[in-house]
């Protein structure tokens, strides 16, 4: 990102993008949509949820298909839950962070915590198939970034975003899984604050608070799963992968 | 606000508000900023960073006069920080939710969930002021809205953000800890998604969303901490006080 903050932004719903299929080709998706609105696909960000590019990428699974394990029964049972969405659930987490309340905060095998480890039933192609999160999300949004810049796009930075819950908060909120073509996060350390006073812990999501302010563009029944961001130039590079807590400093495992 | 998300949004940071002493007229600065600008404060949201509202309502302690508790000469000797500023963290805590790696994470007495109780030392109007949380942040949206209503704005919403750090994830985001004029989360739980599935879990913290897209326009050093954003029309009101959830709730406590 520039160094300084930009002084204005613009968020646009990229128009008119159908219900992605396995195998779609989205920066075409993307590319014909941008068109439509007259959005010429230089020196922005890109913001797309993570639902269209999982279900690109195939990352489907029929719950017929799907044989629950001991485990997934027993959780099923006692939180009132589908045991073939349990298991799903159990096969992309590398553990359970806490369990109550009906709820399983997991951790995907790639680092993320959230409810049900990003497996979703909703917006999925039919009314048993769960959709999962990307095998790597970064790779997803390198692959978007490359795919356009062939189709003519330049200086575009991709994030891929999902929606999380906070432990503190309720309502839920969007945030970066994966990132290409932009720094994810900001960091002024060693620049001073307004007073000349050296800021020391400021370390800004950039990435995060990309995807939140599209999120507000993504409603969840409207149809709008890419939005396009300009005022803010994409600069350097990072995975969103490198920029998840390290669990020995994380005081919340 | 409005059920259907919106297609295209834009943040304008208002220009030249200088830095906030005690007493001074919130309202009057940034009705003094949008005139500079050509905008007119109607039918959009303005987020304001915690630090001008806490300065305007003087929420500023000077070190010089802090005696720091046993407790607070403990913890600041441990961690290696100055036991005034623990004893003030200490002061504006209901509890230590965790404490680890030189980090005090606490619960204010509003009940936010944040480092060092959100008091802050940077951006302070001097070297050994610290800068508290305001005592009711959502009374402090409300009046500045009301101010601006007296001063010509129409449809306003107002929130009153800060920056906070995540447990999984490096690096910060801004989120409300205000708000006034708008319903700060989004219940769409009964509509239907895409393909008919009715919605069940989704609540999107709207407030939260519009105060980190303020976020990548008040960079800590940029002298910009108001933020007006058009495209989504305010609607309703409520507090953030009451979107904090419920501790029986809460997986992480």
């Amino acid at each position: 990102m520039s160094p300084a903050a930009p002084s204005e932004l613009r968020l646009q719903a990229l128009p008119g993008i159908p219900i992605v299929e396995p195998g779609q080709d989205l920066a075409e998706l993307v590319r014909a949509a941008a068109d439509r609105a007259g959005i010429a696909l230089e020196g922005g960000v890109l913001v797309v949820c993570q639902k269209i590019v999982s279900k690109a990428e195939n990352r489907l699974v029929a719950l017929a298909d799907v044989e629950p394990s001991e485990e997934a029964q027993q959780i099923a049972a006692e939180d009132d839950k589908d045991p073939r969405h349990v298991e799903v659930v159990l096969r992309e987490s590398a553990r359970i962070v806490r369990r109550g309340h009906g709820v399983l905060i997991c951790e995907t095998r790639h680092g993320f915590v959230c409810a049900n480890a990003g497996v979703d039933l909703s917006n999925a192609p039919g009314p048993d198939i769960a959709v999962l999160l990307p095998l790597d999300p970064d790779a997803s949004a390198e692959r978007l970034r490359a795919d356009l810049a062939r189709r003519g796009a330049r200086r575009v930075g991709v994030i891929v975003s999902d929606t999380f819950g906070r432990p503190w908060r309720e309502g839920l909120v969007d945030a970066a899984i994966g990132s290409a073509g932009l720094a994810p996060i900001e960091d002024a350390r060693g620049r001073a604050d307004l007073t000349g006073r050296e800021l020391v812990v400021t370390t800004t999501a950039t990435a995060d608070q990309l995807a939140a302010a599209a999120g507000l563009l993504m409603g969840k029944d409207s149809g709008t799963p890419a939005i396009w961001i300009t005022g803010i130039v994409p600069e350097g590079g990072g995975r969103i992968r490198d920029t998840l807590r390290d669990p020995e400093m994380n005081l919340f495992r």
